[in-house]
């Protein structure tokens, strides 16, 4: 397996340059081939432009790889030894209306763990089930690298019911890791962080530097968190009062849950004010984004990139893939099936946890329960995940109810039942496995 | 032992005419011979009304019982059979104040399950925990029955830092029973329910009518719940939609869980229109009653007191007095050790379920795991009442701080904060195991 | 459901007379209108044998009750409310050689849960899932009352494998609830146990007095337990350090397990001085039964039937049956699906403990983890039956050698595998599931 | 940290030789400059030897490390950074007994896994306990790497009952490494294997070449094993059905429980021919090697050592420690509490599964549940391992009695006591914790 082929399953992402810059960074180590960039017809101008510019990196790179683009999915699947799927149904305007239909009914409008991912999972699930299929007779022995989201819950279906060995990705964990490590002012290899929970739901249990427990200092340090927000997240302060109680380090999606009030009232507030929902800003930005990919003369990924919020990805997948190839045993936060490594949670369940990755794939490293503190409110999201892949994949009206009711951002089963109906009707050409006449 | 010594902690309350009426109904069956009223120098005036009353009652039963009242709590526990712990600490004006704080920050204002109920434990714990070391030393062999609120969290702490043996009571369950029978019209005794959960936080997972599962003909025949809710739950409907999805019946408290946007609207709402909390509507009934209850020719049990919300617990309580003295092996309804009851929640917890009562007191009967559906809610809940337990015995802020976040009715740290430290300060004379100056 | 239907399968059994007198005392609360007697071809002569006793026995009890003897499986399951299982695949015959052959291989030759009882579960679960089928089919809503051994390995087979409500039964835990009231010299009400464990391997955890925990007391009083044993097990005396050490009441059968090597010795001897084995002298004692049965004078249970081994099978299977159709709520101890109820143990698997046995069935009491002292055989002989019911169901070579290699009676692999061989060869025609050339 | 104390606690052993040079080979990587060799009174002798090849060793390697020797363990002990126990309380004439003493009963010898392990693990607690107690007070900041056998129960005592930081080692798992290596005609790194079960008890659930399953093939190479057993255990062959039916590597000790009647037949034989026990002829190699040790031209690990029956310690040891000293997040096989690892056994025991090791010590890689092939074997072991832990440290004759009963390789209780009697009676020097006048 020296001659591999990846092939990138929403090529036409503002994501690809950043992934290909990854490669290009690590060819030495990784042989790679041949690329494939795969996007839908709706995706064709914009995988035109991506292709382009993957071209012209490559080209300047010097380096012996083939880039295709194609709308045939099985052409880019066959054989490949990687497939990453990036991809986003419905695309920018779908997020918008996740983002917007919660709201309406006075609900935060999140795009991955709050209402709007719900509707984002029920959209993608059936899309990566065809992926899947199409892996388990065109290239069976590939590793699925899978980065959409929401990442838990996708990865959760394709683990419980596909045969393709899948690993979930999520630039969150590396991000916290090169928070810490810029709070601290040292380098991101120094701070290692037991990291226990599941996607955008994951907390830093310890934090160690140099291999010692930093915990205590780091969280005095960290303060209120202004310094280490995301790009994508509401830049609310953290109480530390808060900290002090949890003694653990939150990610920035816990900001919905243990400040869901003012996130919504801010929220809200934009609404108002016209400010558009993130989607919108979003859309804005990569709008200028591919203009600029356009430009002939440019052959590297564009500074400008880092606003979106993707930030390391490319770190995240494209080493996660080498560590695969060259069997490195080398650990990885990643979101992989339970098996005991979260021992207060069932062995079934796709958790988000520090693993060892090597050819075997992800192995996750045991770390006992999770704190009491912690574990209501993860178990409460992980009733919500699986209640969501079930109905994702049945399309039962009243499992799709329980799930969105289950939601610890949903303020009611009267309100999930209004949010559920709108998402349905407005998302119904995506929804075949719904009876949306109900 | 057939010469049964009853004390009741708490004996002023307006609760107390029903247990003796329970006493009397089951006077063959229950050899009692002396009951002791006890209360606190406070409620001295409640407690001279009450014990007039009863003695009363118990005369015009023709009963050779002793009649009790004191100040003295050691002196009614030294050697007592069964101690009934049903007090209020700070009586209806901390209710007043525990349903005030939280909505004074735009939260619900619950005073079992809510951030009004957390407080409540703050100040119960003491309290409850000086009651059982007095037990431990002056009737190690008697059982506690604990009707006090929190029931679950009290319990809870009772059998894991007392060596008393304890069973908690709620009438929620036995409401549930009868209201189901209502609805089908049938003796209560032909209808059986597999319960399984917390402390008002109960599902009834399948419901028997006559020994066969009638759970889908109930749920359809009770429609959106008009007809069963119990008298101090806000009268909301449930959607049936709802209850399709869920299949299992809820709780009439479920309603702060399912509802809660509808709930705090509704109190906030009431609030405006100077409609007074739950615990002033209390106040006016209770003000009523004890008036009664003076009447000189008043020897029974006043139907007033149905209107106050705390019906059928003659029955559960003497009930279960009985099955534990007769040996009974019966099955009631209850909050004890989990132990493996419920196999996805831990051994050491309290949970309320089915078990069978006799000599050697209730022993939970085994239903598996909580459906998904459930379980995630059920274990957050859990959370917050281990956390709340620390905090009420430690009296740390932080871990208070924790707890009241982890309650799914707070909608923020931020929130939890203000109203921790509204209840701190409100209720300074109960919580001497906290350091209030902070 | 008035006009009780009963099948008997195996009513050529010499245990049916004690049965019919089980009906005959209970006729008052159970309206039992026909008994079905099937039997084989192979049985017939008995099946006619015991059809005559029978009938002059419900004669004498003047009942209305219809008593039918069959070949035909088929129509005595047909929309029977109750089918009790009691055959023996092979008969006496194959228990003899079930008993001869491990012992052939200096291994005990135990029936039920030895290598004996390997052989005997590899025949009987084809013929039980056989049984199954037609029940599914013809009385969907009967209940199966199994007596058959290995009556856990049968139960969980049912449980895990068809659609039939079933519950196992075995007489063990009453005869030892019967010797310790002999032991106490008081009426066996008096007594209760908390029984936990498996099959032929269940342990009183606690043994109680009129509701006291009298554990210290009963085991002192017990000694070697010579006063205890049950008809067909050696009559080798408890070493009483043991029992001061396990703090817990064996049952009979556990001597095999914690004698292995007195009770090899005294086989092996009993062989060489030709005493036959346990089957031979049934045998003879069946004989002599079968020859009583057939005296057209007898006309009911005859006393002889005591020394059969199976004392109190009438007491635990009827008052079953009838706690089920009187709805009575009823603790039995019994073999069931452990859904938490010994929380050390998995959900899915049987095990023998305390139930609620009422129109639902019977639920099993929750008593948390075994103790250390017994969890680990327990754990033991739980896989030797996993792997056993699935190389009954699948007919696998390598599955039943690992089965009979998990066993603790049976001292290597080595000794395994000739048993093994010996097993198929001798069984062939009784299982079909093999391919017995191998 | 880089200048690195090491304490070896038994340094006076014949291992001890290997340890070095192993540093000697890490020299690079690893900044040792003082090694305490400690002894007790006894081994004087013999540490006098190991000393001054040692220093000879050292010398010839020109490394800067400063070696002492000593018979004050508390010297050694004081800010050391790794403390190194494979101590032998009582030495090889208590093996010899720990031998011979079974045997007499018909009971397998192994000074390990079995009656005889269990005598060493009642020496052995309350020395090691004892150590522990020094590193708490001298250096808690060490880490325990302990080979001291029976491995998996010294470590899970230090782990419950003590704060000292323990890493247990054993030289099995990497010797079936480098066996199957040798089958496959490969060098070693390229075969990975998945460990699971305790010391002296563990599986290769799937073996790995280049990081492909290679199990099956494996399996099918090994045949009857009789090319990959240790020098220290009877070279019994393996039956391929019982191969093909476990589909696992089993490890050489496996042979105990799984071939137990010829293993003792074997060892009775041995007996009787006079040949001595394991111990015995330890006894005669270890004096060649000392005579040989003595030698003041030899200055490298004699190649004599390999007979020891210890190989590869050196490679597990010291590459352990450099994996921490190196935070080099490397797997490793070792014992270290459960904590979910295995799914199927609780938290809170210690396992021998694969590891990452780095400078926050050893970290279980999740595997989740143990095959049922092999789960009840395993637990037995389990519980057998917490009841000797027990005994050991309350010296109570009843739960060492317990303990030994649940040995699979004792026949019965009876036996269990004659030994156990046996042992204390043998032992009373070394078992201060034990009334042995009983």
């Amino acid at each position: 397996m020296d001659n591999l082929k990846v092939a990138v399953i929403g090529g036409g992402s503002s994501y690809t340059p950043e992934l290909i810059e990854g490669l290009i960074k690590r060819s030495k180590e990784l042989p790679v081939r041949e690329i494939y960039l795969v996007d839908t017809q709706e995706g064709k101008a914009k995988l035109d432009i991506i292709y382009g510019l993957t071209k012209r990196m490559i080209n300047k790179a010097k380096l012996n790889v083939k880039v295709y683009k194609t709308l045939n999915r099985k052409e880019a699947i066959k054989d490949a030894d990687f497939v990453i799927t990036q991809l986003r149904v419905g695309g920018l305007k779908a997020r918008a209306s996740d983002e917007r239909i919660p709201l309406m009914h006075n609900t935060i409008g999140q795009e991955t763990t709050g209402a709007g991912g719900f509707a984002k999972a029920l959209r993608t699930i059936p899309v990566i089930l065809d992926i899947c299929r199409d892996i388990e007779k065109l290239s069976p022995k590939a590793w699925l690298i899978n980065f959409t989201n929401p990442a838990g819950i996708i990865t959760e279906m394709v683990l419980k019911h596909t045969n393709v060995k899948t690993i979930g990705l999520c630039n969150v964990p590396i991000n916290m890791v090169k928070n810490i490590a810029k709070i601290l002012d040292v380098d991101c290899n120094r701070v290692k962080i037991d990291f226990a929970g599941l996607n955008h739901m994951v907390y830093g249990k310890k934090i160690y530097l140099d291999g010692e427990d930093a915990t205590t200092f780091v969280l005095e340090k960290m303060g209120d968190g202004s310094e280490i927000n995301m790009k994508n997240i509401p830049d609310l302060k953290w109480d530390t009062d808060f900290i002090n109680a949890l003694k653990m380090l939150p990610c920035p999606y816990h900001r919905y849950f243990y400040m869901s009030d003012e996130i919504l009232n801010e929220e809200i507030q934009g609404l108002k004010e016209n400010k558009g929902t993130r989607a919108q800003q979003v859309m804005e930005i990569e709008k200028n984004l591919f203009e600029r990919f356009k430009d002939l003369n440019l052959n590297e990924k564009p500074k400008e990139l880092e606003k979106r919020g993707g930030a390391y990805y490319s770190d995240a997948a494209i080493s996660l893939i080498s560590a695969i190839y060259n069997d490195k045993e080398e650990i990885h936060t990643v979101n992989v099936m339970n098996n005991g490594a979260i021992s207060s949670m069932p062995d079934n369940v796709v958790v988000e946890v520090n693993a060892v990755v090597s050819k075997l794939g992800a192995k996750p490293i045991a770390i006992g329960e999770l704190p009491v503190k912690i574990n209501g409110l993860v178990q409460q999201v992980k009733s919500y995940e699986i209640l969501t892949i079930e109905a994702g994949l049945t399309g039962d009206y009243y499992t799709a109810l329980m799930a969105l009711s289950t939601n610890p951002l949903v303020p009611s089963v009267t309100t999930a039942k209004k949010i559920l109906d709108d998402i349905l009707l407005e998302n119904q050409d995506y929804l075949p496995q719904f009876n949306i006449e109900k």
